[in-house]
């Protein structure tokens, strides 16, 4: 591919993230009560003022890593607007009364009080990124703190006790290394420890090392297949949950595994992020009939029981575009970028909005919108803003490699 | 239509009752460790092992109903498939380490290990169901007392203390009548009730009043609209959740609410379950481009934030076809004759899978199946053979009126 379709790409995603930061900083805030509006339809009207504990963080930390790494959008509304979702969120998102004072809401009132907590993890990890990277552009070392010891209890809630999210022990229920799991703490080291020098990457050093582990677990079938839950112990669980593949996280934790071999210098991991968590979920999840990742796929071919799954979600693209375009970044492999190209082509043409900006989020297999809103109780502002500032970024360092 | 009409529906109707039931009894049946497999493929195959309580109950519930209701259904084979059934929940169903001797897992492994309980009351609904058939056919008085026990504890939890169902009190979560907890208590009542006597009507007669009154507060807005989940006061909930429509559950509460008129020969009632909990559903949920029933719906218009909302599932159609054929019979207007037709057409040309038998249970908005599977984690021997019989007993009663 030519510079100047490097530098066309630039373009255009950089034109799509001024237009999708624009259209949340418009019609999501909630000046009355802090925190942002998640339920907002095709043309920014707010739905629903539920406000959902992931999507309160994720927006938080969003907002903190444009602020922080792009000079275009380290802009005072910015800035206040996640200071004032932080708040929100350091307000209302835990619920001492669920049994730990660590424990957070899924899902609160517009006001913020609680309305259901989730029997797992992630509200936490949401909170943990969002106060972590706003303390990094405030330079608050109490957040900062704060951070850190909700790590500390979530890697306990999963290491060692669960007790506290509430899910019963039942003798059936086997347990299950979840591809999300892993992924989340590698996430969360990551932010973490970014930039924060020896001491600080020494204290994750240890999950950091055991999420990669789990996550190479899910490589299975003699390396032909990632498998979305394995036994704990790394082997292949029966029936449908030991059968299901989830193409999007496969990339996901992609990306992830290709930034931590690139931190640790571990070029061995580097190849197997690039050949069994890039380039396969590719191959076994792309329709090649109508185009775009398909949801969920059952190894063997079975029809998952996920009633969406043949559907064309937003997210597992915006994940396709960062793996391949960051292989491609380390690789140089003409090939990375062909397939960055055809996602490229598929997923502007298929999600973006161009009448009111943001994007759709799901598609029928035929790529026909068939939920039409911008923000509803698991799309938020995070994906697509993620996707296009990585992308960016990684072009940027492309052509000034090219350049110099 | 004509009688000749009438007896075409009758004869095709039982035909595909037969064929589905010897589906499941070729398929289904677990010789090893007893109950039932659930999820079945397309053509027979067990695709995993997982026995899910509600579809254990009912199709231990419908096999009783068959033996017990239609003459060329009384054989060993089915009794005997209903009582290793009821075996199989009475020994593994209850999980006392819950907190409550009386609360089911949803969940079971093949040979019985509790997998996974649910916050709700619908595992230990089809098992009351289940095991009250089954005392009918088997004349088992403990059985029968069992019933009447969980139901008394069932109740306790919806209307006194949901403390043992395990969802924490939490500020935001505004108390809220769901269309399937009354619905699913006068189910519970007729089953209880039936053919049984003054005694036990006395004994239900005021939880089965408490049901229709919860059942008729969800017609809202002036009488034009049948809503999923109302405040308990019987007001109109703020959000999506307020606003969300699911035509197949009013249909059903609508044939629910038609048996209690006829029952307790009450007039008003009866029209109001013809012209709001049928009709209305009907009318609001048919998809006029498609044809089909739409899976959920938004009052105002809003796109629901549901994946499969506007998928067309089999068990609405089940409904549909019980509540306009038995709104016919006692109506006798043709219009509802019609749309019985209307439904009949769609359901058979869609759903029934003429190479395997048995039905499929999933469409995309167009028609075409999308998910192939016969039995899934919740779709079991149930809406179908109901539906089948519950039509050919009705169709029955109107011929033999015609002729008599």
């Amino acid at each position: 591919m030519s510079v100047l379709k490097l530098k066309q790409h630039r373009q255009l995603i950089g034109e799509e993230l001024d237009r999708v930061v624009a259209f949340w900083l418009k019609y999501s805030h909630d000046t009355q009560y802090g925190g942002f509006f998640n339920c907002i339809g095709s043309d920014g009207k707010v739905y629903d003022e539920l406000k959902y504990v992931w999507l309160q963080g994720r927006q938080v930390w969003m907002y903190c890593r444009l602020y922080r790494t792009l000079e275009r959008f380290r802009k005072p509304e910015i800035l206040e607007a996640a200071k004032a979702g932080g708040a929100f969120l350091q307000k209302f998102a835990r619920v001492p009364s669920s049994g730990s004072p660590w424990k957070c809401a899924f899902c609160l009132t517009r006001d913020g009080k609680a309305v259901k907590i989730q029997r797992t993890i992630f509200s936490e990890c949401f909170y943990i990124m969002a106060i972590d990277e706003l303390s990094r552009v405030t330079e608050d070392k109490d957040m900062q703190a704060e951070a850190a010891q909700m790590m500390d209890h979530l890697i306990h809630w999963v290491r060692v006790d669960p007790s506290v999210l509430g899910r019963p022990q039942l003798p059936g229920d086997q347990p299950t290394n979840s591809m999300a799991i892993p992924m989340m703490l590698l996430c969360l080291v990551q932010q973490l420890t970014d930039g924060r020098g020896a001491d600080v990457a020494q204290r994750y050093k240890e999950i950091g090392a055991w999420s990669v582990k789990n996550i190479l677990q899910h490589v299975q079938r003699g390396g032909t297949a990632v498998l979305e839950n394995v036994s704990v112990e790394g082997g292949e669980l029966a029936g449908c949950q030991g059968r299901l593949q989830n193409p999007g996280h496969a990339l996901e934790a992609g990306w992830f595994l290709l930034q931590y071999a690139a931190d640790h210098g571990d070029e061995a991991l580097r190849n197997t992020a690039i050949s069994k968590f890039i380039e396969l979920p590719y191959h076994c999840g792309w329709d090649k009939q109508h185009g775009g990742l398909f949801y969920f796929l059952d190894v063997d071919g079975y029809c998952p029981t996920q009633l969406e799954w043949n559907m064309k979600l937003w997210w597992p693209h915006c994940e396709a575009l960062i793996a391949f375009l960051m292989a491609y970044s380390q690789s140089r492999s003409p090939a990375h970028l062909d397939v960055f190209s055809e996602v490229y082509d598929y997923t502007i043409s298929h999600f973006s909005d161009a009448e009111n900006g943001e994007w759709f989020g799901y598609l029928t297999q035929e790529g026909k919108v068939t939920l039409d809103f911008k923000g509803g109780p698991f799309k938020g502002f995070f994906h697509v803003p993620r996707c296009l500032l990585m992308c960016e970024q990684i072009l940027e360092g492309l052509l000034q490699k090219h350049d110099s």
